[in-house]
């Protein structure tokens, strides 16, 4: 049966590392999850169980695709308690996990073609949902010196439709601030190229910067998945000028019809629970702290400042020329899963390991722990230098 | 802000229609609605019970992307049920909606440009989201004589790339036999065109023939929104042929990471809740008996054989050329909202008006009655020439 040359869309490699994990566990070793990019904390309960009472009563029927209208006056009021931004709910989008705004902005946007810029290493798949649309990533090459952003520069440079800024980045961690924002909104304003923030991390490691607190002209994108914790509920936001309301509604109806029902009613409920999500934000603080004290001393020393989100991004150059393969040894010999830098960044990433810090706090002493023995072995940790 | 010609998407005329619905009861009034496309019912609620007591223990979190194994197995075993296919759970891939099928089957069969036929009147959104992904949507006119479907020389004639079948159809409600879909699926093989079959009304009416039954070079697409009845938790399925699940996979895996893992828990339960299931299949069956008795004495005479799903839908031309006035007229005069047939038909759809029966018996009884009196006042019906 015939295939399309857009759905040839590349493979995760991280999937291959997952699947060795899993292949470890069944055999019966105990594995260290530093691969992860989920919380490994559910939904808050007293948002859960409030839910579930709800659905107990309702039908839970079809929402008006733009979401439901309590929820999207919730989500404005915390841009202003968060960011002090007077945010009029009418721009505010419910989307299917931030993966559905990416593909409800990118279409309002973007027609084929398009050359969409993105700071390399970046979230994968902003690449494959453009090359599925027919659209064209343009992987802009960053540097530790700029905290592995784009720079203002790029975007004429690369003759620019739009950009992806992700402050904080999936997996550097690395935050741009107002003045960063603002020359990026500048840059691509003066050749109406559209920015589009992707902020789904804000919150963890601090609120971050939105993007709306320099300019309205610009498409923010949240998420209910990580500080929130809310992964398998699929829930996220889109925030856009007021004259693309219209057309990303209709959008929306037709590729979407809603979000579920259940799911937003939970996202509401939980915008509230305050008090669970900021013990979980303390638990992601305290991993960063271990992590950045001892994965230095485990010979790590190279890495962007992570300023957010639960990765560090380390170049481990100075081991390999083949992090896959550096990964799977450190699985195999360190029983430590994390995730070589390819899947983020083409070119580079063969040079690069992500490491998640966003389980238990126990986990991730344990893996540090692994992973210093692992590289004393080899000779380069300090504590095996000791 | 920048905006792209494909997401120059259609604005839905049923819209307008449910915003006049909705001033009319803010006014005070009681309308009887003909419009909408949903069960009135919500989830099975012993479904409902038992995804309450899971998420009270669970986190869910993301799931693999193609859905749990439980769920694509137990889609697996329905076709065993309903059809007699012998389906590898493998091939089942479980999907946000319907909608989110149709998102992965294009992307995966076609590529810009790509002239993809619908039978018109079809349902609204095949035609949005292949001009939302630059691919060329193409109404093929149908005949009341050939059930408003596609015929097999239309594949050539249009020089088709792919085909949209929708069986029931919505709006039409009309069903192909094994025959009827065999000669299509032949036709398109005859030229490498796709063969995308939207069976989600199935279950209502009748399980009616699922293309698997005649090939497997297909994509099938159903859903839980219907016969499932659970409308917004956003649940549905595509099966593919064995050699594109891994393609199917990757798109899945970067727009939307997975189902909403609730939504799948609960559909699991919902495909056991069969007493209730089949409790809302009467419901549409007496609703149906209503009106195949009772419109045509109302002087709507002319309309395809509604063979399932939960529309009638009426051709109107002896009274009307502007099917959006008539229904404005409709809403206005007899307080019963139904849907003019632009929205399915650009081109033919102002001399027709679709009728949905999904809401309460009752609520049908009464909506026919005010459409008699509507109909007498004008001097077309049966009991007011009486």
């Amino acid at each position: 049966m015939r295939n399309s040359r857009r759905g040839e869309v590349d493979p995760f490699i991280v999937m291959d590392v997952m699947e060795a994990a899993r292949q470890a566990e069944a055999a019966g070793r105990h594995i260290i999850h530093m691969e992860v990019g989920q919380p490994g904390t559910g939904a808050p309960r007293e948002a859960v169980e409030k839910v579930a009472r709800e659905m107990a009563t309702g039908p839970m029927g079809y929402t008006v695709a733009l979401g439901l209208p309590e929820l999207r006056a919730r989500i404005a009021r915390h841009y202003g308690e968060w960011y002090n931004v007077d945010l009029d709910p009418a721009r505010v989008v419910v989307t299917s996990g931030a993966s559905g705004a990416f593909l409800l902005s990118f279409t309002q946007l973007f027609d084929t073609g398009a050359r969409v810029g993105l700071g390399a290493p970046c979230y994968p798949s902003y690449r494959q949902i453009l090359k599925a649309l027919d659209m064209a990533p343009i992987d802009i090459a960053t540097r530790l010196e700029n905290r592995m952003q784009p720079v203002p520069g790029d975007v004429e440079a690369h003759a620019l439709d739009g950009l992806v800024l992700a402050s904080p980045s999936n997996p550097a961690g690395t935050m741009l601030d107002k003045d960063g924002i603002a020359a990026l909104a500048e840059a691509c304003a003066a050749r109406d190229a559209a920015l589009i923030s992707d902020e789904i991390y804000h919150g963890i490691g601090g609120r971050g910067t939105s993007a709306l607190e320099v300019t309205d002209e610009t498409h923010v994108i949240g998420s209910f998945s990580k500080y929130f914790s809310m992964t398998g509920w699929r829930v996220g936001w889109l925030i856009v000028p007021p004259e693309h309301v219209r057309g990303i509604e209709r959008i929306a109806q037709n590729m979407f019809i809603c979000t579920s029902h259940a799911s937003q009613r939970l996202a509401l409920h939980a915008m509230d629970a305050t008090g669970e999500l900021e013990a979980n934000a303390a638990v992601y603080a305290a991993n960063r702290r271990l992590m950045l004290e001892r994965l230095p001393r485990a010979g790590f020393t190279r890495f962007a400042p992570p300023d957010g989100a639960f990765y560090v991004y380390a170049d481990v150059s100075a081991f390999t020329d083949d992090s896959r393969a550096f990964a799977a040894e450190i699985l195999e010999e360190a029983g430590v899963a994390v995730t070589p830098g390819l899947d983020f960044d083409p070119a580079e990433g063969h040079r690069w390991i992500r490491f998640s810090y966003a389980r238990s706090t126990a986990d991730i002493e344990e893996g540090l722990e692994r992973l210093t023995r692992f590289m004393a072995a080899r000779g380069h940790a300090e504590t095996g230098a000791a």
